[in-house]
């Protein structure tokens, strides 16, 4: 903590922030102040709580206080890529941004949440380069990690999605993927449980992100055991609670499970890069911010 | 330093700022800081450089961020006061606020300089309260400390102006004091040499409020000596430098002086009050910041 006092807040200090709708009980102010403290960078990471219907006026303002850079949580990560004056490739392909960086009031915007599950799973000994995933959900945080791992090298990606209004995005999503890199990505019904067993026996990872599982919407979409397999990982991005029940059952089927706390991690640590050029201490952020 | 500790940065940490052009060398993060920390205030004060052009959709989105307080500085301070929903009489009478108080989106604004003025000269010994005042200059500080000085019961305060495009609304916050408080007032031409020398000659404190004297823009209002006299107190809203050319006469002169440093303190300790209800610990911040 040395390093904050010699660096308290000044007329130089720079601000960065999360946006979302609610935001209170969010570890990020945690993780990046203390990265900017370590890394003796001059900024403060604040939390702002935005309604939807204020959105724009709330980013223009952004805009013009020279807010260098923010994160979007829900529920604006869509309608924030809309206001963006650029968008790298995930997130233009996502069609959502959860990292916005504000050079001389031009807000490029792009999505961490892929690398953030990416480098999860790297460090959950599951790099997905070369893998075949199944994954549950394609929406927010589900569509920045297909187009990702699709970006990182995953070599065939199965996607089950409800059919819904949205599914006509989510096919879009995956046509531009077969089409701008060397993943083989498939679309199919949420609820054709026969093509996901057999999609599931070749896989090597089962990803879900959907919300089924967390503590409002508790769950699991595999049916029974028989879904799992010796050497498949199972992942979930849900991190309340811990351990989901899609979790729980398949430790007890002998499968390796990891869940959504180092994807928090990770796609805090890919916000602070572009927005510092700088490497968060991701071991130090583990220790303090997620034991 | 203990108690920022206990209050890291979290998604509950309330923010406030100092918006102006420039603001890189402000001390009000210092003050502020500084005063939450030791009143155990869940918030932050930073610092935003908004240029002028951009100042309505700067408010608009601290409005919607729920920014819950902040500071105007130059240039800002008359076009803040249009932005407002609500003013405080000395906000409305001045034209000019330097505090803004954003509770659920509705903005009240007020100015604290007039009160910082007043709290200093009482600091240094020389309350206003019943005396007979010289002031040169009404501009925006100038015009707030005139209305605060007026309501706070100074009994007389002649106002030297050069004549100008802005002199009609002087006049007109001349005849709103002299209608809305007990204090007379009346404005003067700033050339008009005599009839300077003949208030002062009655005058308890003469007050500089113009820019002569900065270290910019070197010089003194005063003619030469035979316009002080014993028992005049003399004060200058400059603090850059410390002793301003009139300061350093009027001592030599044998008078009491005091400079613009302790009406920092106190505009920032006016406004700490305004937005959190509590006490500034003023005599820590003199030491920690103005020593």
């Amino acid at each position: 903590m040395e390093e904050l006092q010699k660096l308290p807040i000044s007329g130089h200090t720079d601000t960065y922030c999360l946006i979302g709708d609610p935001v209170a009980h969010s570890i990020s102010p945690a993780m990046h102040n203390l990265s900017f403290r370590m890394n003796g960078i001059d900024a403060r990471y604040v939390a702002f709580q935005v309604r939807s219907e204020h959105l724009a006026e709330a980013v223009q303002g952004m805009r013009y206080l020279g807010i260098r850079g923010w994160n979007i949580t829900m529920p604006h990560k869509c309608r924030m890529a809309e206001l963006c004056d650029r968008l790298e490739m995930a997130g233009e392909i996502a069609g959502a941004v959860n990292t916005v960086k504000n050079v001389d009031g031009v807000l490029t915007g792009t999505t961490t949440d892929g690398t953030g599950w990416v480098e999860s799973a790297r460090d959950s000994g599951h790099d997905p380069t070369g893998r075949r995933i199944v994954q549950l959900g394609a929406g927010g945080a589900g569509g920045a990690i297909l187009v990702q791992a699709a970006i990182d090298g995953a070599k065939h990606i199965d996607v089950f999605k409800r059919v819904n209004a949205k599914s006509a995005d989510a096919q879009r999503m995956v046509d531009q993927l077969n089409e701008k890199t060397s993943c083989e990505v498939e679309l199919h019904d949420l609820r054709d449980l026969r093509t996901l067993h057999a999609c599931l026996a070749d896989a090597d990872i089962l990803l879900n992100t959907t919300l089924i599982g967390m503590s409002g919407t508790p769950g699991c979409l595999i049916p029974d055991d028989s879904f799992f397999h010796e050497g498949l990982a199972v992942s979930d991005i849900i991190y309340e609670p811990r351990e989901t029940e899609l979790l729980r059952r398949a430790k007890a089927a002998g499968c390796e499970t990891f869940n959504g706390m180092y994807m928090l991690l990770y796609q805090g640590a890919a916000s602070f890069r572009i927005w510092t050029g700088t490497d968060m201490p991701v071991d130090a952020v583990k220790k303090a911010v997620f034991s």
